[in-house]
């Protein structure tokens, strides 16, 4: 059966899930950490054993070198020509990528011209697909942007409030980010409320350590939280969403900064969670210490409200909801933290059926039958949804 | 009758108006204009005639007694003890005035200490107080905030997701601002609609040149668009409203701004409306261009969607809304932007009253009898307000 590899690259890390296509099962998945630094590890996780290993790998190509002999050893390929091809996650798209891409050599150009909009994020991604280019020459790579489900969205809610030639002559607009797993989650929800999505009025709740709102309104995305960059928005782990732009230049002079990106840092590292709590950045270390530590308490309660502020503001602007879903890490294993959130709807008739958002698993419905609004978990599944790009864009 | 005057001071301003009490009639106005500044302007208003004036007017002492020596010379008062109160707007109240205030000495160096939350306001207002001070020094000033009224506010509501610290060390939070009015209006509200405040859930729209949105409930601010600086919130004339904070640094960059002051300054004045059409900070030129001029109507567009979504999020904010009131300028002018934003609610049971709304004058119900939410047009009031707390302060 043919092959196909999901690939998630950073400047330093590289990850990587192999599925077998049509049946899309994963047969094996790994990472790389510390890429390039010292004792970097190779860890690979298949048929239920999971291996690592500790030593120096210096760049991509060596991991991915590594890797597919990895896939040779443990006989889980006979010959590379089983991949058919590789599919790599891409944070920013600009407004180039409507859709996801084949690689060519113009289109790896723009995915270097656009690191402008994500710094940490696609040069790195541009080094993954160089590596498996190199190794893989004549397998067809295809870019899958975190962006482009959000092309859709119209200029009254992508643009800012500020000098139109900004737009014009920098690209200053909101782009979003975690599209692929909104267009996944939205589709799937759809599909299990039984419902042409081109009817359904979808809100999804995306939350990982990164976090963000989606409103999608026959199958399209017409606004989301995340902005000109993944910083804005929801309260996130570390990051700060969105803010008072006063701020920036008074605590640049507070805290006697003289490069803004400094400040960058302390929004995108710092805050959220983290910067509120003084604890953590994960939420269930502020569970686990909110009895005793009040600003443990007040992090969740101003995640919680910063996501009710934003489900609401998407309500009023497609004039109600069909389907409110949860996603992503935390929106797929904390009941608790849904709960919060579905029962601050009950004014818009919301009913939650506590047994399911409880003890359920996987893709269900966690509100009431009678709930005006049907509530539900959608595991997401962006790997997947990469794979199907690159089987639909490479035939 | 004793007389009170209610003062709104800036650095090269200074706004009156006399109120006799307690019939709490507008006996006459004025405004100085360019003061300290070549070619001042000095105008009242006085029993239907206007008078203007142009001369050098160096500072707020030469305004203040010109402008009392006026009252003298038009037979408004006979005597100075007759002004039994001055009343003055603040901007920056801090978490330190949850009410207005009888000006004391502390007082006063308080507002001046505020002056880092509004540099561009406090100090201004400071001036004019002392200026009243030296000339009236044994009549009672009051400072009215614009703040004092969203002191209510949580801080799940007005903190930051930013490291806690910073509101520890350098008291950085959600403000907000129109206090005074949003306080008035929703107080007028209640009255109209015959409801005890504390039973009701208002969202207040103030839209002037400047316009937040706030949401009352139980006659209390809860949560507000404007945040630790007026900057912050929904789009407005000249003002960005919330920004991705990634845009600051990004834009700073590509402009080759060095000051972080700059780009605030285009934040302030450069953008909003005006920046989005290039046309005018002012919504009737935008009304007037929008057929011809894209960019104006898009302006328009995003106006709306951004007070729209505010709304939303109030609405779930609260559990749902009794009372949408439009204020001040634009929100007790303009029938059609009225209009446009009701409209967006007819999924909360909104119902217009067409004829009201465009014909009618006044405080006054916009909705039709059935409608699932009252919305009422209260013209605001901030210098009665101002009159009352002065009142209320110095007995």
């Amino acid at each position: 059966m043919a092959k196909i590899i999901a690939v998630n690259s950073g400047s330093s890390t590289l990850k990587w899930k192999l599925y077998s296509v049509p049946d899309e099962t994963v047969i094996a998945e790994g990472m790389v950490d510390r890429l390039g630094l010292s004792d970097s590890e190779f860890k690979v996780k298949y048929n239920g054993q999971k291996t690592s290993e500790i030593g120096d790998i210096p760049d991509h190509k060596t991991a991915v070198n590594k890797m597919l002999k990895t896939l040779l050893d443990l006989n889980i390929i006979s010959d590379y020509s089983e991949i058919t091809g590789v599919g790599h996650r891409v944070v920013a798209g600009g407004d180039i990528f409507k859709d996801s891409a084949l690689v060519t050599p113009k289109v790896l150009q723009q995915i270097k011209d656009l690191a402008e909009f994500a710094p940490l994020h696609n040069p790195g991604q541009a080094v993954g697909i160089e590596a498996f280019q190199d190794i893989l020459p004549d397998v067809p790579q295809v870019a899958v942007f975190d962006t482009s489900f959000h092309q859709t969205m119209d200029p009254v809610n992508y643009l800012y409030s500020i000098p139109y030639e900004y737009y014009e002559k920098y690209g200053v607009r909101k782009f979003g980010a975690h599209g692929t797993s909104h267009k996944y989650v939205s589709k799937r929800a759809a599909e299990f409320v039984g419902k042409p999505i081109e009817d359904l009025r979808i809100i999804s709740m995306h939350l990982g350590s990164g976090a963000s709102i989606d409103a999608i309104q026959g199958g399209k995305s017409v606004d989301t939280s995340m902005g000109f960059t993944p910083l804005a928005g929801i309260t996130m782990s570390s990051r700060s969403g969105d803010l008072d732009p006063s701020l920036f230049a008074f605590l640049m002079d507070k805290l006697k900064l003289s490069d803004p990106q400094d400040m960058i840092d302390i929004l995108n590292n710092k805050s959220g969670l983290l910067g509120i709590s003084g604890v953590s950045p994960d939420m269930r270390d502020l569970i686990a210490t909110k009895d005793e530590n009040k600003r443990s308490q007040l992090a969740i309660d101003i995640f919680i409200n910063r996501i009710v502020k934003y489900v609401g503001s998407y309500i009023a602007l497609m004039g109600g909801v069909d389907v409110l879903l949860f996603t992503a890490g935390m929106g797929e294993a904390n009941s608790w933290i849904r709960d919060l959130i579905m029962k601050k709807f009950e004014y818009m008739g919301v009913k939650v059926d506590s047994d399911a958002n409880e003890n359920g698993k996987g893709l269900r419905k966690i509100s009431a039958d009678d709930s005006a609004i049907e509530c539900l978990v959608v595991p997401t599944d962006e790997e997947l949804m990469i794979v199907r790009d690159v089987l639909r864009l490479s035939k």
